[in-house]
């Protein structure tokens, strides 16, 4: 595939795991595992296309208010994506709370971004993360023009793309402030069904829209 | 129409009266002043439905760069928009950046909440709004669960649906905060085209979409 224009940086929200599970007379909680295997694959077409920068939606602080056999599979499933991950290629950063306890224990020397293999393209993956925890802790009265430096994920930059697997039509909370731009695309199926072409189909969209950044 | 369940706020994005007048031969300032009756048309039909609040994004501090031909004229749009809006009933907020001259001067006497007829619906609209200028000055480090008592927009609740005109997939810095679980509903159509079947084909959508919160 060869494309005129790409975006930089592309947001991930791999929606659908329990859909897909009790569609199939599995658990809810079962369907997280499933969702593993399509994060590597995508993230396989991000190194071959070259895109700079690429953040998973993990987990957020409201999911953790799921059931605890769900709340342990999900955070289980992004402990395995992410050591999957540091076998490969790559520049690491988690970006979450990790003052609380529900945040993997394994994860927190990924608190800092850190290199793998032949490092090169940004992975960044949200575990335990709040969009209210992200804007507001670090941010300063009047510093409005340096916000971004403040949040506390400053280290992620804004966003050219949101592909959301999964029908839902919203953010539910991903990073607000790197998403004020960003062109939203919707997959209707749900994660564990992912296939090539639907990637490949957000981006040919992405292709045709516009950049103005609000202007 | 009858809808089982309808949206307390309801965000329009009413995009596309540049892109409306160029289709026409007309400059491309000339398309703001025909997008002025499709608000009122809109607020009318939230006000029969009993919707809470609404929310029309005006113009924003990204949109004052244009040409000042184009500037001027959609300054103008949004105050003859509210002194119309002025003349029925409801309860209007302009939330914006005053500070600037490019805030209109009559509408400074609206940036406090103000009832006009018989009061009921809120209405708020954006007017030299920016999304950075909106989530940071008035947040203060560490306070991440009063954070939205905080934001310069604070008097404007969380938004269920958000309905954009004119094709854009993207918020373009419209209420961040306020957005982060908004349902999103895009209208290929441009905004002076509007049509009562597009919003009441929104609500319809929306009515079969799962309320989470990000749980």
């Amino acid at each position: 595939m060869e494309f005129k224009r790409l975006p930089k940086h592309i947001g991930i929200i791999p929606d659908g795991n329990r859909r897909w599970a009790q569609a199939r007379g599995l658990d809810k909680k079962d369907g997280y595992r499933f969702g593993i295997e399509p994060g590597f694959q995508l993230y396989q077409m991000c190194l071959e296309l070259g895109i700079e920068e690429i953040t998973f939606y993990g987990f957020t602080k409201d999911n953790t208010k799921r059931p605890s056999e769900q709340t342990k599979e999900f955070r289980k499933a992004c402990v395995e994506s992410v050591m999957g991950l540091a076998e490969k290629d790559g520049e690491l950063l988690i970006v979450g709370d990790k003052e609380s306890k529900l945040f993997p224990e394994e994860l927190k020397p990924f608190t800092k971004r850190t290199k793998f293999g032949k490092g090169g393209i940004k992975i960044n993956f949200l575990v335990n993360y709040g969009w209210e925890w992200d804007i507001c802790k670090g941010c300063k009265e009047g510093d409005s023009s340096k916000m971004q430096k403040h949040i506390q994920s400053s280290d992620i930059s804004r966003i050219d793309l949101i592909i959301r697997w999964g029908g839902r039509r919203r953010l539910s909370g991903f990073l607000p402030v790197q998403s004020v731009y960003a062109d939203f695309y919707v997959i209707d199926d749900l994660w564990p069904d992912f296939k090539k072409e639907q990637f490949y189909d957000a981006l040919k969209w992405y292709e045709h829209q516009d950049i103005t950044l609000g202007g």
